[in-house]
């Protein structure tokens, strides 16, 4: 029943490309019709292991692909403006590798251009696939941490130094995108420091502090230049507290019910005596499942169906606008930066849901 | 031989005194005389430990008895001040427990008292006495790392919420001191975010991040509010890596030989191409001395001979500037605050030496 | 009201005897008298940290100062029988290390003594007094993990070479005395291979196989030859598994509420299909309460009320049977040899009581 | 150049033969020819992912298609036997997952056939050609641990119960090829015990004791009904001991410069004074290479050159005689078995080398 898939071109077979053509060859809703990339080994490369996939080093053919009804595009990020409305252009739909696109006002650009053509855009936020996001998200919803105290983040490793983008723009991207997607509030404020250890790269280590109107706080840690891998976010709330290690094989989740207890003395009701509240650790069963096939699912999903997706552009330009809030604090070595109207941009959203 | 020991006197049997009491009657060169607590209980459980230590909840007994020759005091910080100056102008010699003093001012009152009346005063700054801290600092001066980029360090845990001072000034003081005794620079400026989240409780948890002068960067995050421990340093250099564990019961300190190489390409002079590199690891054996058993021993050296101690009262002056600093940045969420003048605050650390 | 504290003497003050003086010290209900110790340096650390306690080089000393009630032995065990009965002898209640005699002949006796003196006698398996072990045993009496199907056990480290016991005397002595506390049944039949690497050294490294009446099986692996100290057990079940880590600083004890799950296919009764269930884990908050303070404070009351206590005579000398019959198998290469009735030991045990 | 490249014929394709056919289709020396497996889902499978792959439920199809040269056998260990004589008969190399057959006497009957054809028979011993435990082999050759003492492994997790063999044929056939691979000697007797869980199943926990001439001794843990997956190796040496962890992302091996001392007392010429010496850890770079990807190109290698494998029929054979004795040792609750002449065997291998 191949009539009934849909066509899928990528564009970039380096890091990412290759993770994105394995799901959507096991898929059985897609079929990947071509893949382009300018590098002829690695064109090779997807030969050797799918004879039936075209390879071209024109992105161009692939847009003319008339059995292409979407692509995915896995380049660098300076990139993904061009490519990705080029592709919106040819009315191909479009699902672009994190961050959307480098500046907040290609972002709205690009949703523009999809809202006005139709076309599904969506944004390869992988992390809000995962299992133990979602299983993240759904004890907050329940209220299971009570008020949520802070989230810290540290996400760091010998990484792959970027030209076009620094750390925050490569790593932070994903845990800016985690936050938007499991607390209620959005950021108003954002203080960060980062810095430069090879002459004329962008930054390869960076902390970024969230504010927002409640007592909550964000910070997020990211570094190239770490010499073990670190994947680690701790989310306290008020009645319990949780330790998210992705590196974890099996319980990436552990959830404290621990935390501190307040006791009104007598004589001065404003004062508090602090007591200490040590119980059990829960590790809830989190799914293998790969991230990105779920995401592929998704994205097939909201193509067929015209719905949203989860990770859709106005989800991106939400996380774009605090990457660029958090590198003009960064130029001004921890000045705090105002975010714009996150209420405003709220009501965008919705008003275009 | 009891002549030739010092007679030390504690005050304050509450978290820290118990080991103080515990490393000055170990030690052969001293004897415990006396100790003061305000709370009868505790009080009593020395003496069932310690039956010939004599006990008393008025400080001055401490002073008033000749055969005190030092006094160590591990009292909430906001008593430190006041404690001291007592004990120097009694003409005794003084450990006080960190950080020395609320403020820089009473710090270099303590100081001038303690100069004036040729006393030994230290203050203490366990963490430079362990063998860990030791052997980083080795590898540091024998530039084994190459140029330091990072010190990176979080130290949190469910723990105690106090008082008088917030999370920095418990916590990020272990770090700061450190900083200071590996690093050859100091840091010109700083730049903190701090959040509360007990309403009339100062900050439970902040991130700090100092800048040097050079490319150097350093950042401490401190948590009251964590469910898990960590004591956990990455410090990153041009040529090694540590991985500085204080939780791990043996292999405290690992030190990675990773790192990026930069390749000059032969086209462009000012582009670079960055490759990396992964090679072994190895972890240093570390004595499990105690710290405080060092330490306690450096004291009573210092007293004895007159020299300075590693920990004195100009270096502690150093790092109540810095978390007087570090308070005013978190007060404007994040702007970064001038530290003033590190070059005369070290010439005049020279002068008094 | 030092009327009212039981007087205490201890034998031996190496490796385990300062424990036992600081837990006897700060227990209210007791008072230390005495410690003998055939090296004078020993003897002087006591003084030092300890005025009130009287030091003597002669074990005699401590069985005539009628103003002890009871010994505690903390010397090699070849010294145990020896150090016990006349002990016993002279009316004193007595507290020995484990194991209680080196064999079990010499343990029957000790009962014996203790039995018709009416005096307390008590074996130092510390690891039943300690929470993790308190909570495990309330796990399975309450049928939480199901069927039991195994215990495996490490405990290994580059630990101190015995001279007059092997590794399993010294190290496998806690598996058996726990097996024996948290298990219904009791093995029928041992199996054993040691080996030793030093020439002239008893085994320093065993595995023990304990086979029982129904499907449960024990092992136990020891070394004293390990370049990690490993303090680790799996105990599984039909319906959940405990891993125990005794090195986790708080999480101790890990329930997984995972196994397999049987299905009786339709074709054929006989034939099963074994799947597979993974759940949540769950980690018990475990008391940081110290083991030996339970004990002593244990010890102290059986003395007082004549009460049986936990690891009596009878249960000492139930896991030196097993150990007596784990070093016969041992010198014939793993043999099974069969625990002599143990319903009569049982009986005994029970008639005893 | 498909000339050049050798036809591979792959016969299941359950667990372990998508990673065959992964690596053979990497392997610019190979060619994936054919598939065949029982399940039409999962020939399904195969048209998805690799389309150029004929797929066939008959096995005869593969050993009647001119164009395969080799065949890689991932089917039930009770099978093994017939289709690689079948193979072999055909005139095909044969690759055969581990353990080579059920019996010594079928695997004799495969050497034979091979050898009489002068065809390549191998053994998926996939350990062997991991860099870590060719990194064990390496410092063992060098003697850097001095005398071996000890192997001690632990392999266990929730596993898959196989239906025709025990959990020794399943995960001790890894240790068993790994201590023969990397010891200069060959065990001359085992002692086993082995318990089942589940009626009507094979044992599913196992605990082999392998015994040496020398002092050395090897012990392997198995166990399919782990709450968490373990593979961890123990190898303690007279001068140095490494800790060997699959699991570790990184830092698979650790080499611990620990041990014991030994000093010969003055008064008695066969009494030792036992010291312990704590040294450097040090954890050598690991290649992230995979194995199958090695143990192919080494299997393309021998069937060109016509080269001995390294995991040849009589590596497998003494496994297998292992094995089984291993299995006559678990049903005599651990009563010792000679393993017959292994210099026999191992002249027997040199003979046909």
């Amino acid at each position: 029943m191949r009539d009934s898939q849909l066509g899928i071109g990528v564009v970039g077979y380096g890091y990412w490309g290759p993770n994105l053509v394995r799901n959507f060859s096991v898929n059985p809703a897609a079929r990947v019709v071509g893949v382009s990339d300018l590098d002829p080994g690695r064109l090779g490369a997807i030969r050797q292991l799918y004879p039936a996939v075209e390879t071209t080093p024109r992105y161009d053919d692939l847009l003319n692909d008339s059995s292409i009804d979407a692509i995915a595009i896995a380049t660098p990020v300076r990139t993904h403006y061009e490519l990705a409305i080029a592709a919106l252009r040819a009315g191909k739909h479009v699902l672009v590798e994190k961050p959307l696109a480098p500046s907040a006002e290609q972002a709205m650009r690009l949703i523009d251009e999809a809202d006005r053509r139709g076309l599904t855009l969506m944004v390869d936020h992988t992390f809000l696939y995962t299992p133990a996001v979602q299983k993240i998200r759904e004890l907050l919803l329940k209220r299971e941490l009570g008020d949520i105290y802070y989230y810290d983040s540290t996400r760091s490793s010998l990484g792959l130094f970027q030209k076009d983008v620094n750390v925050i723009w490569d790593l932070a991207v994903h845990d800016i995108s985690i936050i938007h997607h499991i607390l209620d509030e959005e950021p108003v404020a954002v203080s960060a420091t980062g810095s430069c250890h090879v002459a004329g790269s962008p930054e390869n280590m960076a902390h970024i502090t969230l504010f927002f109107a409640n007592a909550c706080v964000a910070h997020v840690s990211v570094n190239w230049l770490s010499p073990v891998k670190v994947r680690q976010t701790f989310i306290g709330g008020s009645k319990k507290m949780i330790v998210y290690d992705d590196l974890e094989p099996t319980e990436k989740i552990k959830v404290y019910d621990k935390g501190i207890t307040l006791d009104a003395s007598t004589e001065d009701a404003h004062q508090f005596r602090i007591g200490y509240r040590a119980g059990d650790m829960w590790a809830p069963h989190i799914s293998p499942h790969e991230a990105l096939q779920t995401e592929v699912g998704h994205f097939l999903d909201c193509v067929r169906s015209g719905s949203r997706p989860i990770s859709d552009g106005t989800s991106a330009l939400r996380v774009i606008e605090v990457l660029e809030a958090a590198s003009r604090s960064i130029a001004e070595h921890g000045k705090p930066v105002l975010l714009k109207q996150p209420q405003l941009v709220r009501e965008r959203a919705r008003a275009t849901a």
